[in-house]
């Protein structure tokens, strides 16, 4: 006869690892820590992770937001460790480790990853902000779409009397997010827009104007890329302005720092992205756009259970690193396996970039990419390598399955079926010139403040 | 040789006939003008047309917002003689014949269809607007989501401290609206949200309670129709009340008439609907619940060159028809071929509504039809029937294809992709009990009054 097993040791409550922000990195993060004997709390001020990339299609009426969004607690439903928290996050207290939230109990963690992305970075510009549009968020991009719909709306009720500048669309910053913005503006108006209006051609009627303030678009990659992208971009109608600063924003148009004033009834803010205004309420030395400065392990200086990864992370050594998902990706991991790491009482791990490329889109059949940092593609392939990649980065099955429908379905009619002006912005649809709602109301009004 | 043509005629300009409303009844008009020898301006406060139907299950995140509407200028792209414009009406002088908006300049007509469809009624229910969520709109629907979706993350959060009642869903109103809400609340807390949450199972912690002040559920149906869905509802743990009138709503629950009082964090208010504050507008006597008595031609008794349909009218002779999509479309098209008739000073026709039947499903696999008004199913046999015709009434292909991917996506997989806390709605998410944005800030908040 066997003896009676040895009674089982009281039950130690697992290490609580929390990780703030549901974008590329904490997604992953928190996917790395499922089923490790961790108890984990994913904590965003939205119930989803959205699928940034594809923000500028959303402003542009390709695609719906409910195509790139996915509930986060959907991601993470088999993770039987892994919980949610729908918050807003106002506090940093390292000290006794915990979060404080604007509703409800603080959270106590052992480990924590911050993960905030970035915010729209304005550098001082003198009215940027207030009647800018920027990207940073769903809601922005569906009140951009509204706006810039409402636009055409007002031009066809209005006509000259709209105002000089009413249908010109100035897109700030040449980087991917600018280039791919003015392309599927083409797009919208050229296709989809042409067909709607009897009294005027909105593609005629509308001017979209790319500003750059370096000497070519797309930094950071090759010269040939580089013309190519502006070479597109020239053929469809936009015109690309390189050396050109903005000094100032008004209400209806942009002037730049040679003296030149542009008017316009819509102005686009991708000059750039500083770090989540979260970082700031980390200790320790901040880098460049507010970034966290972290050690080579992800972990901070001043207090080693804290990682910052993505845009809120200046690595030292690899410095900054860019604004790329599969950065915040590798760091998601990366930071998952340390903060075990560090809950053990391990030596942490240096993290390592692997390049994985670049890409850009300049609309249909055309894009620049870099694959893994070296294979440079123009044209039809990149547009095809662009279009893969997008889609495999997507959460979820059904997400894949709503872009691969919308895209297939707006390929081949030329049509971009989610032209709706919904929401805050209708109210706006035939308002002021470029009428983006002042930061102040924003915050009231909208999804950014749960 | 042959003469020079005798010299054309100076060109007189064709009839212009205004549409007010672009839901069933109006977009079918505007549809049977095209190509006729007439100038048409179709005029909504949306840019869009949305399929009512459906808001429902874009409340309960079966379906996203942009799967259910489909732009106004994209239905009529190809009709050259029908122009859109985005506006709100504030006044109609039949004197002048022109319609006044909120912006812009007054638009004349020659003849006018008048298809505004209904608002929710509150038969001065104490509390019942300020704390109910109707469901009128698109911008209702994604609002009335959040809400819920937010009801239970406040409840992960809060536990007990959410309060009594917290996760009780009332509807008030056993029609068909109150039917498939009580059904599709069902399935979303019992196979969607279940897994999403660790720590509670919704479909134990939520309870559905419907509520009807008649005796049995669905009005207008034969009894074993109604007997069926009872059934349905109360095996789906739908708590059905029959005989239950609502005699106050308040912050936090609702006060039946018997002196019964229900905590519950939702009240949907589902009881019934008055036609739109458009129709005040209008000279005349008005019918029940507000309606425009109109002709059996349907136009008004006051004015000949105006008609009045769907929800908005009540017909001498056949008096309030049903609330349904075919009352509307049919009218719609009769209408349109009247107003042809008013511009050349030709006899009016009266309208004769054919009876398609009715329908209202309970969710998966179980529903109930009349067919044609005479022959009745249940079960899967009436649910069949159901999806295809809501797939049918659609409008374009692009949202049969997205609604018919979400749906066998969502039979397949028992999961709701939509569950985003999205909008207004989200900053909300964690608040108060039954926070229905009160009307007045809803008007100066939302899509509602472009």
């Amino acid at each position: 006869m066997l003896s009676a097993p040895p009674a089982a040791p009281p039950p130690v409550a697992p290490p609580h690892i929390v990780i703030v922000g549901a974008g590329f990195g904490g997604l992953h993060a928190a996917r790395s820590l499922a089923g490790r004997p961790v108890r984990v709390t994913i904590v965003d001020r939205h119930n989803y992770h959205s699928f940034q990339p594809l923000f500028y299609q959303v402003a542009t009426a390709g695609l719906e937001p409910d195509a790139i969004a996915h509930a986060v607690r959907a991601v993470l439903r088999r993770a039987k460790n892994v919980d949610f928290r729908l918050g807003e996050v106002t506090g940093i207290d390292t000290a006794a480790r915990a979060l404080r939230f604007a509703d409800g109990p603080p959270l106590a963690y052992d480990a924590l990853i911050v993960a905030p992305g970035a915010s729209t970075a304005y550098y001082g510009v003198e009215g940027a902000r207030e009647h800018g549009w920027g990207l940073k968020s769903l809601a922005d991009a569906v009140r951009l779409r509204a706006h810039v719909l409402g636009r055409f709306e007002r031009y066809s009720l209005l006509g000259e009397g709209a105002g000089e500048g009413a249908l010109t669309f100035v897109i700030v910053g040449g980087g991917a997010t600018g280039v791919e913005m003015a392309g599927a503006f083409h797009e919208l108006f050229r296709m989809a827009l042409r067909h709607d209006y009897k009294t005027f051609d909105p593609s005629r009627a509308a001017r979209i104007v790319l500003l750059e303030r370096e000497d070519a678009l797309l930094a950071g990659y090759p010269d040939r890329l580089r013309a190519y992208a502006r070479r597109v971009l020239e053929r469809r109608n936009v015109e690309v302005r390189t050396g050109a600063a903005v000094a100032r924003v008004e209400a209806d148009g942009v002037v730049l720092a040679s003296g030149e004033r542009i008017a316009a009834g819509t102005l686009v803010w991708a000059a750039g992205v500083e770090a989540s205004p979260l970082v700031a309420l980390l200790p320790g030395e901040k880098g460049p756009g507010g970034r966290a400065h972290v050690r080579p392990d992800l972990s901070l200086a001043a207090d080693a259970g804290v990682f910052v990864i993505g845009d809120a992370a200046f690595v030292e050594g690899s410095g900054t690193l860019p604004q790329l998902a599969p950065v915040a990706i590798q760091q998601g991991k990366h930071a998952a396996r340390n903060a075990l790491r560090a809950v053990r009482g391990e030596t942490l791990e240096p993290f390592r970039y692997r390049d994985l490329g670049s890409m850009a889109t300049i609309g249909r059949n055309a894009a620049v990419a870099m694959l893994f940092g070296r294979v440079p593609l123009t044209g039809f392939p990149a547009w095809l390598a662009w279009v893969f990649v997008h889609l495999m980065q997507l959460v979820g099955f059904r997400n894949r399955l709503l872009v691969f429908v919308n895209w297939v379905h707006s390929y081949f009619t030329y049509d971009r079926g989610a032209r709706l002006i919904l929401g805050d912005g209708a109210a706006e649809g035939l308002r002021g010139p470029l009428d983006a709602p002042v930061p102040g109301r924003l915050h009231v009004r909208t999804a950014e403040t749960l």
